[in-house]
């Protein structure tokens, strides 16, 4: 950390804050400038976390040296990780799709898509059943009784299945049935929940709220993180811009620069992102050429038909035409994917 | 609703969607234009909330005409709200001012913030017991012991609680001290949470989410309502932009549209949309001067050695200054403003 | 200007980097933390400006401590602008109007605009000549023949006069017209336009760009001053957001970022913020109650009949009644605002 | 365009609206609602431009239902553009890639550069000669003397040229020099450059404004199409967002939704939406597998000395690697992509 001061700060005013930061425990470092001097915080600034140094006089600015985040960040863990659920391993040399529909609707609808996305390529099953919305008067999901038609969808398949939880309630609910929670971008800040799922050791694929910087984003997977539950999946889903011909705006970028942020694996979903099925392919092939490890894709067996988000669910063949590319890009990058059959 | 037809739709296309519709017993209004035909829909909109009118064959686009929320909006209540609590009236023609620190810390430190906020004019306690921090390193708040002092502080000086609810639990014990919750920003879209508050009575200030529009804001809202709970209180507490002067960027606007599409009163919070206590006061007659119903505004009696959000939040003398500025701009809005004193 | 390290940067990295800045004339000053190694750049930082830093071996990354503009800088000038024009001041303790219709479009239409808003309280006439449409089928100004309408309004009431160049040669037209330029939100960062008004000694209105950074605005802002003419007046006219209720974000909270980082006036143009006839007034009371040094805002007779921006402009009676609210307010700020009656 | 009414509008406002667009021409088509009563009016919306409808008594909002670019859009004209120069083709099967320093700086810089690219696969060589830098004290480019280098490197490879003109003076030097002209971002609401190069009939690479939707990028396209100059090469390179990671935030969708909107070819630079150079590769990959038609990229032979820039500027060794991966993703998208040698 370092502390600028102002132009027309005093000496006592630097002496003052040197005996603080002594006092703390904490090295200092005076630098005189041309027009500024800069006191160098040397030590753990940790120490420093609830102490206003901005406000004491002559400080003009704090300018942070390390980053705030610590279980996230590649100085903590340089090499990437790799989360491994019964033999399905995501952040590896392998890339992983998880698909399924937007919500749970029926056994038929559910159990489909599962066969249907198996055979693509996926290897995770994605089914909503407690649906945050946007209108309280639009669909809410199945909860526990779409749950146990995700777990018979299992049964027949062997995919592995991920849902998402919106409360502790739903948490407790869903973890007797799936293997992976979602915690989703209306969630993204939810501290409280955020604690709840690290307790939990299963792996939870986190998605970036809509406004949340990728700092921000790292220093809530701390949340996670910090609780014990080191198995966080990013999940890059649109922020919110001022462009509205897509729902949201992929921020593709993410990818490359959480690569060299962090040592937790990042899948794209582009789904939520176009909020346009015909969008979906595109922005996934761009995903993965940008470096992605895996996707999650809505994919849903008659669109037409939908309970919700309609319009940016795929059909079964449009997955599996997109799984095509994927497996030509994959290569390129030195990473394979195979098809189950 | 209003149907938007490819320019190369089929004239059958049009007759299966008009079949569908007035199957659902709505009526049906084609338009012929000399680029596009359009189909008005007719009736209750929600009969096709969950059906994917976009994915239909040539259809381009769907254009709403009625806005999506109800309970929140002036066509269905066109006279302002007035909340009042205990005497306290939010929406009226007097002003209604919202303060206390960031975080309740010790019983001294909150008893004299309370008296001196009330001397200078404010009617309510603010007071953070529950605290969402960017970082799980950071101080997270005092919870039920905190609440103690405010009731504390509440009897000494007669001023009304207000303290942010983070989950069902945080709830569930504040309702035993406080006479308002508040939902932050960072749960904006944890629609669980604003259906557990709408089962409250108690009034709700409601602070929109940084990414959230106005639009998504009012809609949220009608997950309180539609449960029960009319009293909600909107905060416009900045939004997320690419500016970084400032912490957030204050939509001001968002009062006079608040006031043109909703009767619920609005109230500004300039502490976290400035993130400096040096542009509160500003913000806050800002705020006042667009036409808000009140502030709510962060005031400790030592900036200087709070645990939290230190640098916005300004001294008990900045804000009975404060005070001052809006006692004279209120007349000129024909609204009033007394101070205790 | 200050030096990051990596953290596996090599003692050898650092020694390099210090004798380029020792031969570049710069002083050095090398800090050791427990993370990381800085190194602070002592002395003028514009010897640095083409020499690519970051890009050297072991560098994590550049830390501006002095901000990069200097002439629009309190640092280089304390105390506040005050810029005046045949008597009239903007920046002083009298607030200033500025006011008139969007385009000019017939003599009759700008001499009763001139007349009305004089009335009112205005000082400075503003009419669009030269108009940058959203669609080249749009109405693009009536250019001289407009400034002449102009000249004789002047004439009649003693308005200074205000027009928006948009090239070298509506610049060299207007020149023979007006009393001031403004620079619009189009041209922001249109750098040569900037450095051609700089040649001029007339003041400049110069409006932020939608996307511009304050520290960007403040930078280009130098374009002009570093030709010679330091009579620069800032104008806030909103900014690009993802909200869509208003036509852009009024970013209220850069008056008082602005008057803490420069000496020159700020003004604020509520018209296209807003984008909507309602939404001017509480905007404008908004901008003078956060600081503003004035205003200039969109008055057309009829509005109904204007051939631009037609839902944005106000009666001449609205701004005479807004001009009465500004009276009011001036007082609390400690400053003044006088009507010419 | 469709007028929809207020809910409490009167009989006679709707007549009275009727009226006047029967007046011009124009077809009405009244459809009442249970809400609200909506008037279709049909015919060329043109007639309209000018008219206020929005401050008509009783309305509401206006909703335009027909796009307002004309010669850009895809009804006009449904096929793919193709524009060829010298036997280079746009927007056809084959991916073009233009790459070439920042600005020009030397003869040997930018022979070097000419040399290499194009045995990488670049088709043409861009070099900024007139550049407009965010500070008035950094490089502003070689102008003349900068063009006639880049002539000799096109007279030594055969490869295209391609500058960016920053107003009339330099397009009419550039002119003289170069087979293509660039707008870049900054310039990009300039709608007198705009009309100046839709003059001319040479290809005009026509980069997003930062902050500019992509319909009002396609209708200020329009400026320059309805000069006559068709042909509009569209360049996406990044949109201001909160996220400061990367320099702008890449809208890789905006490659899809131009291509579905629009018959213009699209490019992208990823060098300018990243602003690091280790994040050129992922996104060039990411837009190339997008859909983009090519690729513009800054290259420059030792960035470490590079005048301008720097850090977002990659080696011809690197870019020589990116032409690799983009010869391997074009055939899963039908495209191919051939290197010079």
């Amino acid at each position: 950390m370092i502390i600028v001061m102002k132009p027309d700060s005093k000496e006592k005013d630097i002496e003052s804050i040197s005996r603080l930061l002594e006092k703390l425990g904490l090295g200092v470092h005076i630098s005189k400038g041309t027009q500024r001097t800069i006191i160098g915080v040397i030590g753990d600034k940790n120490l420093l976390r609830d102490i206003p140094l901005d406000l004491l006089p002559g400080v003009e600015k704090l300018v942070p040296i390390v980053e705030s985040y610590k279980l996230a960040s590649k100085t903590f863990k340089p090499e990437p990780s790799v989360i491994e659920i019964d033999g399905v391993k995501i952040g590896g040399s392998e890339l992983v799709m998880i698909a399924g529909p937007c919500a749970v609707e029926n056994p038929e609808q559910i159990m489909e898509t599962a066969r249907k996305v198996k055979e693509a390529g996926a290897k995770i099953l994605r089914g909503g059943t407690f649906k945050p919305r946007t209108s309280p008067y639009s669909f809410q999901g199945l909860e526990e009784e779409g749950l146990k038609m995700m777990k018979d969808a299992k049964e027949a398949t062997g995919l592995l299945l991920l849902t998402e939880v919106t409360s502790e309630r739903a948490l407790e609910i869903a973890d007797k049935y799936v293997d992976m929670f979602q915690i989703g971008a209306r969630n993204a800040q939810n501290f409280q929940l955020l604690r709840e799922v690290g307790r939990s050791r299963k792996p939870v694929v986190y998605k970036r709220g809509p406004s949340q910087t990728i700092e921000e984003w790292l220093n809530a997977a701390e949340y996670i993180m910090s609780e014990g539950n080191y198995n966080v999946i990013l999940c890059e889903r649109g922020i919110r811009t001022f462009e509205t011909a897509t729902r949201f705006t992929l921020d593709v970028s993410a990818v490359p620069v959480i690569k060299s942020l962090s040592h937790l694996p990042i899948i794209v979903d582009p789904s939520h992102a176009a909020g346009k099925a015909q969008y979906v392919a595109p922005l996934a092939r761009a995903a993965i050429a940008a470096g992605a490890d895996g996707l999650i894709v809505e994919v849903h067996p008659n669109p037409m038909c939908a309970l919700s988000d309609a319009s940016q669910q795929i059909t079964p063949d449009l997955f599996s035409d997109l799984c095509k590319d994927i497996r030509g890009i994959a290569p390129l990058l030195g990473r394979t994917f195979t098809a189950a059959c």
